[in-house]
């Protein structure tokens, strides 16, 4: 089924996922299209963020944000079209940046939705290098990991969304960039394409020895999104006062028990005394939402000057959507991973579409 | 024996301690005093300062310092006075800031030398409140805790030189304040003379549940000394972006293995991405050494002014340091801790010690 005016397809968060997610995680339904009272507007998705927060909001357990109750749409950002406005400011054809969740349509009355405009290049990049993740890099990296030039920055998932824009910037900041990332053409692609100056596949045998072969001179910045086995081979090459900006944890997120002992918790705090590390978490738009419009400008000016590169992978249809986030945990994802919601034919005549 | 000009006692590392250090640990050995050649000065310690990180030089494990080596005085700050001077700038009978370690007599060529001056009303203050224990203080505080009005804060070891600085400064800035130490006496101490609004004892029943009940409104910046049990308790109350200013893990500066599992080293990066938590270690003057002159400047006002509270426990004799120093690391001491290695009538009759 493909996204029609009459039928609003949703996801619903049938059950929390114990481990990894699976296709009981989610229950597809449709109900009717929902009407915009005055002072409300009706959006259509066009494209639906995947992104590895999302767990979280799968799990009840403790966290910054409430989680999805069950039965709810699943949350995500999406980049939607306006499609009935009773509300002042929004106009029929509109592009907007909103969080419609995993479904076809919803009505807002406009908060927390970002117009973008009537004619976008790039819709989709709203959620990607324009958008929270692009703005995660910069912010995480400028304001906490306060990389020095020809200082070695290293990067996790150094393909994914963040991690691909941590290291280009870091590379325009006049600093050593060695990235980590699963698979071989992942690392050729952030050599090749993306321009680091290393990047070594934690997949392969010998990944520590590696890492440390690809920075003599230790890491002074380590921006941190995926922890586990790849954070272990990070630590002993941190340099002395080394930042960590501390993002994500993805390689954790479907764990069901901490890993057995010994218990490295005090010893972590250890490293982070002796070797005067300064490890910080960040949720971007709660720490540095204020600072948007300065990542717009710059983010703008380095792609109109193709500064930046950014891959983005598309997958076809709403209801593809589930596996694609199992996939995407699962580090199969290959740049920002986007679902296009709305048919074709909706992008292509955007006049016709109200 | 006490301390003469003819005998230079000098207490050298005599085996690496395996867990807490021993009698066997140091051993005493005498020398004849040291002769300064043109261009050096003879100094003679008046004071020896006992501090956690002195456990760290013991051993060999990788740290920011090197260890002492093995046959080597033990290293540490002192309060001394010129005896001799070939040096320019350096008087007999000016008292100076230096680090003669644990002996009687050294010979310097002023590096590292600070001169205090020729009369002072507590020289041993240099080596606390004026000096590494108070700059540690105030300087991970404001540098790194960054509290504000009305926030809680929260320190470890707080009847200890620098808890109770924390604290103390802390109250000075408007913040509600709540120490842990151990015993009930150290807690009455904290509230009753250090001003502080409430502290718990670590060795009581209940300590996790009371410190719950004293930070109703959560912890806003946590002065981590101590490690262990102590942040078990502290880490569930921590609130959204707190800060960690982590100088010391005494509780486990004995330990010779890692606890046992399960392995929470992954667990508390995850706490600190969910609750945008800032973890920094700092090791005084590498970090900080710059603001020294806005430290003393503030500390003389406060306690000219009366502001703060110091309390000093000084104990006779070099011989008494060995001993005395497995009982800091065991939570023993109250208030600094300094070992008084000159003989009393030395500190009487100042012009007579040339």
């Amino acid at each position: 089924m493909s996204q029609s005016l009459t039928i609003n397809r949703q996801l619903v968060l049938a059950e929390r996922p114990q481990g990894e997610p699976n296709k009981d995680t989610l229950r597809l339904e449709t109900s009717t299209v929902p009407k915009p009272a005055p002072g409300q507007i009706l959006l259509r998705t066009e494209y639906l963020s995947l992104d590895p927060y999302m767990r979280g909001r799968m799990s009840d357990a403790p966290s910054y944000a409430a989680p999805v109750a069950l039965g709810a749409v699943m949350e995500g950002g999406t980049v939607a079209q306006v499609v009935v406005s009773h509300l002042e400011g929004f106009n029929p054809g509109d592009w907007v940046l909103c969080a419609n969740g995993w479904q076809d349509f919803a009505v807002s009355d406009g908060e927390g939705v970002t117009v973008l405009g009537p004619d976008l290049a790039h819709p989709s990049w709203a959620l990607g290098i324009m958008g929270m993740p692009g703005f995660t890099a910069w912010a995480g990296l400028t304001q906490i990991g306060l990389p020095k030039p020809d200082e070695t920055v290293c990067v996790a998932a150094a393909t994914g969304p963040v991690g691909a824009t941590v290291g280009q910037i870091a590379k325009l900041m006049g600093c050593t960039v060695v990235g980590i990332a699963g698979g071989a053409e992942k690392c050729a692609f952030a050599v090749n394409d993306l321009g680091f100056d290393a990047c070594i596949d934690h997949k392969s045998d010998g990944f520590a020895n590696q890492l440390k072969a690809a920075t003599p001179k230790g890491i002074d910045v380590y921006f941190e999104n995926v922890g586990g086995a790849v954070f272990d081979a990070v630590l002993p090459l941190l340099n002395t006062a080394a930042r960590i900006p501390l993002c994500g944890l993805v390689s954790g997120y479907n764990a069901t028990a901490l890993p057995t002992g010994p218990d490295r918790m005090g010893w972590l705090m250890g490293q982070i005394l002796r070797k005067r590390l300064t490890m910080r978490g960040f949720i971007i738009f709660q720490d540095f939402g204020h600072l948007y419009p300065e990542f717009a400008t710059a983010m703008t000016d380095w792609l109109a000057a193709g500064k930046i590169h950014y891959r983005e992978e598309v997958i076809e249809g709403l209801e593809a959507a589930p596996r694609a986030f199992i996939g995407l945990l699962r580090g199969e994802s290959f740049g920002k991973r986007v679902i296009h919601v709305g048919p074709e034919k909706m992008i292509e005549n955007k006049e016709g579409v109200i």
